[in-house]
Order: structure tokens, then C-alpha cells, then sequence
């Protein structure tokens, strides 16, 4: 399958690898590939230039946005909260009619955040939108014509692609948009990376508690100690 | 152990009943305890007249909300979290230096809700505070003497007094908060409640991601069907 990535971070990074592992034919977007494959520092949180990355998964594609988007049936967002809407919009065109998967969580960096980094522990930067709104719904308000899909935003990317890392793979992982078959193929792609529990929680409006989740995510992993990714396991009766 | 538990809605009949069970001297707060025994119709979420549950529980105590905090050691708050604040601070002398466990989700309703009941599937009321504040900071702010837990607010309150009802008890169950003997108290009753894994999240700033938690599980319980109640097991590596 032809699938975007569209970021270079550590996510965007974890699905490119593992799609390529797959056997799916990757375009990594990003801003500015030139500047990108440029870089010979990591980046602000630790990862190798890109280009070490790209030269260590011979096969991944790098272009711009657009590019990356118009080459790929199925696209993954990987572009962090705070630019997410302003850059898809931009390629508006190149996503159209295309599922997109969405995994941000609305942070306000920076100066727009309410206390500096590192915020309280056990929290996380202010979110924005959040509770009667959500990333995703903006996005797929701004995109009527893309089928938006929340999913892995519950869970540290390394280990959405390889959930059997923790506990042999027995937590759940959840999925809310307007498109039943777009969810459908979201699922399916997580059954290829190994989840066993794709929970639909319905509608996109579901993005809200999903997108919220990351202040209790972050506590959990703070309580647990840097490092110690978990899974969540939804029990049922 | 004498303990208080504030508010006659299914919340605080669950708690009630389990101590009464474990053999606790109970001592249950309501606004206007003459109001409560008078009534003879079911409450708005459809729970039996309160003297029918005193009936079917003998040796549980009704007071006004003073007078049952007076009485007891340990106060479990089972006000709803829009009458919480209010509530508590009119019995900070009755509170003073005391573990209190508060499980309450600070939800707009009525005239304040920014869309009317029910809001959309797979969302709940609009939080406030919400992000940046929790309510259970709020009330600690206000009772500075008091030592507020965060507890409880990730499950159904029946599941929370049985946690054995969902796959024999194996999940997880959260605390928060800034007084470590108090969160001691508190793991302590739920140990004897019949949890196994009780995870400490830290300081009392944590509950923010407990009390925003509430879309995600209602969004998981609709998910599954009305009634399906469910656990949240944290799986570690």
C-alpha cells in the first residue's frame, strides 16, 4: 500500500520504519526536505539527523507535504499539535478524498503556554481546543473531503507499531472518526502492526477523550518512571 | 473506622452499603437529611427512595452533612462535582485535618452547559475547571487542613466497591494527591474494597488527568453498551 508519514519525528519516524518493515511503499513528508537532509545534529528531542535515519531504511521516500500526500492512498499525520491544522490545510488538495490518520495531541508550546516547561509533574502543556472540541474535529472540519481517523494517540508511537513489547501485545488500542470504512482500514493496518483490541469508540467527537487522555497518559508514565512504556487494557466484564 | 460519606446518589449508596459491609461505622451526609427520609419517589437517575436503602441497610447513619463529617475519621465526597466546592467549604471546620476522598467530576449542567443533555455520543458534559485546574484542587485550595485524595473517579462507583465484578479484579485503580500518609488511608480502604493494583500518580495535580479522564470513559462505556461496565488495567512491560 502507498502510505505517507507526514513528519520526521520520533513518531513519524516509528510508522515510517515499521510500514517499510511491512512491505508498504513509504513517502515521508516534511516542510522542507532540503533542510531536512541537511541536518547533521539531532533534533530537540534526541533523534539521529534524518538522513542517518533514511540511510538506515533504504527505500523510505522523502519529499515535501504535498508530495508525500499526493503519492499515498492512506495518510498518517505525524505533524506535532500546534502546526498540525495550518500544514494539512496547506495540502488540502493532495489529501482529498484520503483517509488520515490523526495521532496529535493540541499542545500550546512555548509562549503560548500558561507555566513554562517542564509543566507540573503528572501533567502535561495546556491543550487547545479541548473538551468541547477537538484537534481532529478542527482538522476534519477544515477537510470535509478527507476521512479522519483519531487513533494511536493513547500510547507512545514505538510501541503502537509494536504492541507485543508490552505485555505480548494484550492492551487496546482505540479508533473514533465519521467513516466506518476509513476505520475499517485504520484497523487493519493496526492488526498488521500486531494489536489484537482496536476498540471504535464511535464518531470523531470521540477525539475529545482521546486527545484528553494524554494528561493522564503522561501521569501514568511519570508515576511508572521515564522510560517504563505500559499499555492500557480495557476489561471487560 | 468511622467514616462519612457525603451525598445519597447511587455514588455514595455504593460506598455506604460496601462499608457498612466491611464492618465500618457509617455515617451518611445530606443537605437536608428530613428532605431525603420524606421522599417516597425514585431519584432522577432512578435510584429507590433513600429510606427504602436505609431500610434494606440497617446500621447506617443519616445526618446532615456537618454532622456526618463530625463523625467520622475519613470523608468520601459523593456530592456531584457542581455542588462540591459549595458544599465542603461550608463544613471546613468539621473537615479540618482529615483524609478526604474526592471522586466528583467537575461537570456543567443545566443553564451552564454549553449544548443540552445528552451531549454527543461519545462525549460528556463540559468540565470546568478543566486543563490547567481540577477540582480537587480547587478544594484543596479551599480547605487548606484538609487532606484531599483523588480517587475512585476512573470506574463506576459499584465497580469501585467490587472491583472483582470485572474479570476477577485485574485492573488498575488511581490516587493522587499531596499528603502520602493520607494516600496510605486511602489505598488501604481500597485494598479491603478488593483492588490488587492501586497506582499512585503522584501529587494532587494528577486529578486533572483523572477528572478529564471522564470523556474517554464515557466514550469507552457507549463503546461497549449501556450498562457493560468495564475496568482500565495498565499493563507494564
Amino acid at each position: 500500500m502507498k502510505i505517507a508519514v507526514l513528519g520526521t519525528g520520533g513518531g513519524g519516524r516509528a510508522h515510517a520504519a515499521k510500514l517499510l518493515e511491512l512491505g508498504h511503499d513509504v513517502h515521508v513528508g516534511t516542510r522542507d526536505p532540503e533542510a531536512t537532509l541537511a541536518r547533521t545534529e539531532p533534533d530537540m528531542m534526541g533523534n539521529p539527523p534524518y538522513r542517518q535515519f533514511l540511510a538506515d531504511h533504504p527505500g523510505i521516500h522523502l519529499h515535501a507535504f504535498a508530495e508525500a500526500a499526493a503519492a499515498a492512498e492512506l495518510v498518517i499525520n505525524g505533524i506535532d499539535g500546534a502546526n498540525a491544522l495550518k500544514a494539512l490545510t496547506a495540502i488540502a488538495d493532495q489529501l482529498a478524498d484520503k483517509t488520515l490518520i490523526d495521532y496529535a495531541v493540541p499542545y500550546l508550546y512555548g509562549a503560548q503556554m500558561e507555566h513554562p516547561w517542564p509543566t507540573p509533574f503528572g501533567t502535561m502543556p495546556k491543550l487547545d481546543p479541548c473538551d468541547t472540541d477537538s484537534l481532529a474535529e478542527q482538522i476534519q472540519r477544515a477537510l470535509p473531503d478527507v476521512k479522519v481517523v483519531k487513533s494511536f494517540v493513547t500510547q507512545e508511537q514505538d510501541t503502537v507499531v509494536n504492541p507485543e513489547a508490552i505485555a505480548g501485545g494484550d492492551h487496546t488500542m482505540f479508533v473514533a472518526g465519521d467513516d466506518a470504512e476509513a476505520k475499517k482500514t485504520v484497523t487493519e493496518l493496526l492488526d498488521s502492526y500486531g494489536w489484537t483490541d482496536v476498540l471504535d469508540l464511535g464518531d470523531l467527537v470521540a477525539a475529545r477523550g482521546m486527545e484528553m487522555y494524554a494528561h493522564m497518559h503522561g501521569a501514568i508514565g511519570m508515576a511508572l518512571g521515564m522510560g517504563n512504556h505500559f499499555g492500557v487494557k480495557i476489561v471487560r466484564r
